[in-house]
């Protein structure tokens, strides 16, 4: 994409009123916009880095036979009622409205109640088991402070994968698998290191839940990192008996602030029995189907790397997210020349499948860079008369920062 | 994808309340799932449908070079103050809601408000024109009845884009444009045929809007066709004076209801003078951004073409949009030769990155033959005992019913 094309602007500072560090650079760089506290738009390089994600995480639900739906915000009352989470003293986030006949409606906060009702009309019996379905879909959360940017906001893309099963061994036995799953997405987003496997509390039906937690000072939560063992134990859940159970001792543990970027979640038949999802088993016998569910917030992950990969000059995407491989940079001289080379660059790196954004724009060099340091593309390519001259393009790793120069013939062929 | 790990069932009957043809084909079949009336969730097979006809759409708004982003549904009521489209009075389908500390929010039932108040951020001077951004995004419209299944509803996915212009020459230039990119999608998604170029009424800044209506008793409006020009005048601006200026003629025309698949609008500096969206011009001075929008709902569309490409057996996807090419059916016999026949057939057709529903259920012939045609996938192709002894495959256009029989061997590449 050619820079003078693209609408956003960087800026230097962010609106007054941004706190977190997240949003405030994704601003500057011009990736999101902030409507208001806890809700933001996402501009062209913030989709982009967002669908990056999205792909990621689509990729390794599908391998793991999840089946795509996407349900409604609009939710009727009575699912809510049958398992008793429409009132606002029980769930404390609901945005609620109404229709025209004065019927109320939820904006749904997440979606075990509607997919349990549907699947109503699809499961009947254990040769319809196992199922997992998922699906990316806004959630609205009424919270009363909003202040950690796309980390945690009050209307955010979700991904909620729920799983249906016969029995208890099937269920553990995807619950495993998705662990592998989440494990590999955080790997390919770029935040294997520093995410650990989190023991949480369980509910009714599983001693534990499983979170996956990063670390980074912007966490609202606190967990407790056996780095070696390569897991954690939530503050919520830490008693002796419990590193016990998990295996870990107390001395091997370090404190840390960590965001939540995943959580996975036994529901066993909390809701197929208050909702009346059974299938009959193989004798003919009705039993309630056993649950999972099993999310993960794209906004939040895009804004957790925002955290963890910046520096002061700005944004450092790893590859696999990053809005565009390459930043190709062209610093104009008055022959004319170095724009027709950029203009030949541009398109040999686009024959490739390459995906660049191209400064063209008639601005300064300084401006240029650090527009480029702020907006954090993986790779720098800078064109100038003065690599013109030596037949070559400046190279250089934003992450690293290490240089080099590159023929300029092969640069389609270097990447 | 095989049938037996596709969590749908088809059904006899649709929801007794449901009244709309579009849905109760599509209910029936599996692509979607009422919620409550005029809102409705996209299962697997509906979402690969829908996903299609985005895809199409996204090409067609890309190609004139809009830039896509992502808007939030919640709405601060400031901007539409200033707009004055706050008040119920005003706008009759708001759905509103409010935040913990009391403050107001409205669902979004469209953007023009926000993009704007964006846009300032982004928008200095006439150097930074033209602009042209898109989304695809939920809106919220508390519609009174909604009896239109997915053709209208009250949460819907939208395609609304809108242009920003230093001057009315280059505003007409551009919505030119898109008149043509729209004439583009909706041959593409099989609509071409049935769909008229519509003059409706304009507002403030334009005698005329262009409305894209498709024929069909589904629809709530009532459009005067002159089928030689391929025009039509909507019924709200029929009368001498405009039939003369449009250059058609009283008694070339038929009465027809239509669906309006797409609106094109000419909105002046309505939204810009109203929120202060201003360039500086090229001798400096301060002038309102031309602004037009352009909207089609990929929902609508999709009923639509349900309404239109359907018989009593159920749908009749084109191509284009049907959630696969081809729809592999075996009837397995004993031997287990067919199965093992038809595992490679499939696995073939997947080889050529050809999509494929693979019926692979262990029920009847004629429940696969009746749950095929009412799915509607546009070509079938039938394994049987009969048609191996033949090495030969059996293949249906769903569409014309035209039957044949193939060589085994020459199934992926004949498609």
């Amino acid at each position: 994409m050619r820079q003078s094309h693209l609408f956003t602007k960087t800026r230097r500072e962010a609106p007054k009123d941004e706190v977190a560090k997240n949003a405030e650079l994704l601003i500057r760089a011009g990736y999101i916009h902030k409507e208001m506290a806890g809700v933001y738009s996402y501009l062209p390089l913030g989709l982009r880095t967002l669908n990056k994600i999205i792909g990621i995480i689509r990729e390794e639900m599908d391998a793991i036979g999840g089946q795509e739906v996407h349900l409604t915000a609009l939710q009727d009352r009575k699912a809510w009622e049958a398992t008793h989470r429409w009132g606002d003293d029980v769930v404390d986030n609901w945005f609620k409205t109404k229709l025209k006949n004065g019927q109320d409606v939820g904006l749904a906060f997440t979606h075990e109640e509607p997919l349990t009702q549907l699947m109503r009309d699809h499961l009947r019996s254990f040769r319809d088991l196992p199922v997992s379905v998922y699906q990316f879909q806004t959630k609205f959360r009424n919270e009363e402070r909003a202040k950690s940017g796309i980390i945690r906001g009050r209307e955010f893309l979700m991904k909620d994968m729920y799983s249906f099963d016969a029995d208890e061994r099937a269920h553990q036995e995807f619950y495993e698998k998705v662990k592998g799953a989440y494990a590999r997405i955080f790997e390919r987003v770029g935040l294997g290191d520093a995410t650990f496997l989190t023991f949480a509390s369980g509910g009714s039906f599983s001693r534990y839940s499983h979170e996956f937690q990063t670390i980074t000072d912007a966490g609202e939560d606190t967990i407790y990192v056996d780095k070696i063992k390569k897991i954690a134990v939530n503050k919520e859940v830490l008693t002796d008996e419990v590193l016990k159970d998990v295996g870990i001792v107390r001395s091997d543990l370090a404190e840390k602030k960590a965001v939540e970027v995943g959580n996975i979640f036994s529901l066993g038949t909390r809701f197929s029995e208050a909702l009346g999802l059974n299938y009959k088993d193989a004798e003919g016998k009705s039993k309630p189907v056993i649950m999972g569910s099993y999310g993960i917030g794209p906004g939040r992950v895009m804004g957790t790397i925002a955290e963890i990969r910046s520096d002061d000059k700005g944004l450092v995407w790893p590859e696999s997210v990053a809005p565009f491989a390459v930043h190709l940079i062209a610093l104009y001289d008055e022959s004319g020349r170095v724009k027709q080379t950029a203009d030949e660059a541009y398109a040999a790196l686009r024959r490739k499948g390459i995906e660049v954004l191209y400064d063209d724009r008639d601005v300064s060099a300084g401006e240029k860079f650090s527009d480029a340091d702020l907006i954090g593309i993986p790779m720098r390519y800078v064109l100038s008369a003065r690599t013109i001259g030596q037949a070559s393009i400046e190279s250089k790793d934003r992450r690293t920062g290490e240089a080099g120069m590159l023929p300029i013939s092969r640069i389609a062929s270097s990447l």
